[in-house]
């Protein structure tokens, strides 16, 4: 690794010049290897949430919206048999891979990285014909901009109100764009100034299908901020640091932890991931309930109650749906997601269907499940959850999980996440493209972009099927 | 005027719900006819300052990004020969309309209302095949929708470092073209909280040129809003008044002054215009160098010294330009702006050119003109200047402006608001044309959009030798 240029610009200018620099200077080989396999994980994972997704209404309504507008055919609109230019091909692709909120997240950020940075990418990169590898450097570029600005700025941004995807997902889009689109310095500087004007996203929204919009707009706001400053247009001169930039949305701005170990230090290892299609806070307590399931004489007719103790905030997340009517009310249900997991052996998302709520198995279990809050646990990685399983013969079984699976320290690892793209594709695309896909992002670094994104787009007509069943 | 359905939701409901229905159910005659004067006014006013834009280098290239993106032929983009989706044209127009910086203002919202409401109400009408009178109706309620956030956020909002513009805008586009659209009363209630969800704009960006970004993202916003919302997506319940809603950006949001009067009171008449292509703060003194220009016998050469006593904010804002070295500086310069006027007789938009400012007798006068703050100065509509003109034989003459023409107890009146739109458009329209759509305006309840818009099309050509002289 040679000494990195953007250092120079860190001392003798500011936060976002020194950003910028980094960006514009990236090479490949800058970046420690063990950063592509994670980056290679997102981007499956990613994926597999972009075709799921699709398939909703919301994503369809929107999609038609935009194919009314019309557009010149740079980039594919995932499992929509479609192109379209690479700003709505980033709206659309961004919103869906959100939409079912399966999406990859980073803790301190408090918000989802990748499903900004990775439609970005992949548009801009199919656009212009560029390689994986391109896409991989891109990645890590948009990546590192959008952590570390949440490092500056959170938690204060999301106590604020803010929901960091799209009020920071400009600087991942952004910067993602500007390294394909090879930006210099002074262009990047501009270009972040240009994003940093269309920052924005309510957690009032939260619960809404339509949160998804801080998603897809935030990658259309940086690659449109790009091609703008690419043509020479002039904006702020530190908006990270200016008075009026990004203060304006919440203080402090730490500037030092933006460019803190720029370039040396990486932060993809953070990354969560999510193994069941449920809110994140119980999924400590599914993994325990899968556990549990796995015992030598199990039945699920033998249960008497289970007791769940967990964390504070978990309690007040997720005790509100006791009576869960719908699949996506029992995601955000500890009492239904769990008696799902005991009956169905798995959270995914098939499970978390209307029909499966239903059942009276179900509903009888979801009775049996009792929550209560314990002060004293800590936040590892994720909400750590106690289950006190009785049985009808009066025995007792303890499991606690403190670090659910995809969590840093409980990683998924590459068949993990082949398994979820698997799930999460099955309706849409041929079993044959799905291996494919799966193969072509385990050696991204020599696919073309153009070709891979081929195997994506599927026709209509299957996909509007899927929606029909 | 019956009584207005809104008010009942206003009881039962929520903030947003409320202003939803007024929006929805808003008809032509329930607007007393003196606003939709003001309203023709500030159409014309917008017009002539978009057509004026499109002939500067920022705009082109962003018009050049879009025409890559290509689109649908809905809507015109103005003074370019071309026509793009409603989204593209509300993007690019809204952009053109404020590079200049002479679009109207409210003052208490800070921020531009028709720079946002007047392209996207122009562009959703031109594509759906509406009439002027539909467009008139449309902007009263973007125009409310809009100043009415800015009096329940405002000057807060702007305090914190927000562009009201851009960050409020979205509430009058979305509102404007929700009308337009015959979105109902619920489905607007979803528009606004996403459109809220992409509220954006930083004053960061002032006095760059990529700042009317805010403006033209703002109409954007608004319109995706309302074809998403349409189409059944849903959002926050009220993200006016909701903890994480607007409030996230600015406290406290005021929702009382959202509601009050709403329906009964109208708030056009506040509307600023600036006759002046310069800084808002020195139009009082340009106002007063007009005046003393026109007294009998008055020369130039006479001139020993000028000394301009004014707002200490204009003070500010002005006095860091005394070696302005082109045009553009010149606008943001007190003396350079007061040489010119007193030298060419106007302040309009050619006279604030580099070759303008490269004059020597221009040079010489501004460095013979003084600026004082006086704190005891009132913000009297517009900052207040009192000019000390001191000729060569000694003699003083002391003229004081409180309030220039164009605001709202000094009004431009119609053939103002004309001879604004011809030196504005006249580098980029034939004259026929010219007059032709002064006369649209003029009468534009009974005038189809389509046929108007085609007027202010002009061919490409036309335009790059504009850009190009």
């Amino acid at each position: 690794m040679t000494s990195p240029i953007w250092k120079v610009h860190a001392l003798s200018s500011n936060t976002t010049a020194a950003l910028a620099a980094f960006v514009a200077n990236l090479r490949h080989e800058d970046v420690p290897q063990d950063q592509y396999g994670y980056a290679r994980k997102s981007v499956l994972d990613w994926l597999g949430c972009c075709v799921a997704g699709t398939r909703e209404a919301e994503v369809r309504a929107l999609g038609d919206v935009m194919a009314d507008m019309g557009s010149a055919p740079h980039a594919t609109l995932i499992a929509r048999g479609a192109m379209a230019s690479v700003l709505d091909a980033a709206l659309l692709n961004g919103a869906a891979g959100n939409l079912l909120d399966l999406d990859d997240v980073h803790p301190q950020l408090i918000g989802h990285p990748s499903s900004v940075v990775v439609p970005t990418a992949l548009a801009v990169a199919e656009w212009k014909g560029l390689s994986g590898r391109d896409v991989l450097t891109a990645y890590v570029a948009g990546y590192e901009a959008m952590v570390r600005m949440g490092l500056a700025m959170e938690p204060e941004l999301y106590d604020r109100g803010w929901h960091a995807t799209g009020a920071l997902g400009v600087f991942g889009a952004c910067a993602a764009a500007g390294h394909l689109l090879r930006l210099d310095a002074a262009q990047m500087v501009a270009a972040f100034g240009i994003a940093a004007a269309q920052a924005a996203g309510l957690r009032e929204l939260f619960g809404t299908s339509s949160k998804c919009i801080h998603h897809g707009k935030a990658a259309m706001a940086g690659i449109l901020a790009c091609l703008w400053a690419q043509r020479g247009t002039q904006s702020a001169a530190d908006v990270i640091g200016g008075r009026f930039g990004m203060r304006t949305l919440s203080e402090p701005v730490r500037t030092e932890r933006v460019l803190d170990g720029l370039g040396t230090r990486f932060h993809l290892a953070q990354t969560c991931y999510k193994r069941h299609a449920a809110c994140g806070s119980v999924h400590a307590a599914i993994d325990a309930a899968l556990a549990l399931r796995e015992r030598p004489g199990f039945s699920v007719d033998d249960i008497e109650r289970i007791d769940v103790r967990t964390h504070t905030l978990s309690v007040s997340l997720t005790a509100h749906n006791e009576q869960a009517r719908t699949g996506y009310e029992a995601k955000y249900s500890m009492h239904y997601a769990l008696a799902l997991a005991f009956i169905e052996g798995s959270a995914e998302l098939a499970v978390f269907s209307d029909v499966h709520v239903a059942d009276p198995r179900v509903r009888a279990l979801a009775a049996r499940i009792h929550m209560s809050a314990d002060p004293d646990m800590q936040y590892v990685e994720a909400m750590p959850s106690e289950l006190t399983m009785t049985l009808r013969d009066g025995s007792r079984t303890v499991l606690r999980v403190d670090t659910p699976k995809g969590r840093p320290s409980n990683p998924m690892d590459w068949s993990d996440m082949a398994a979820k793209f698997r799930q999460l594709a099955a309706p849409t695309l041929e079993p044959s493209a799905i291996e494919q896909v799966i193969e072509d992002v385990a050696r991204l670094e020599d696919v073309d972009v153009r070709a891979l994104m081929q195997r994506l787009s599927t026709a209509e007509d299957a996909a509007a099927q899927a929606v029909a069943a």
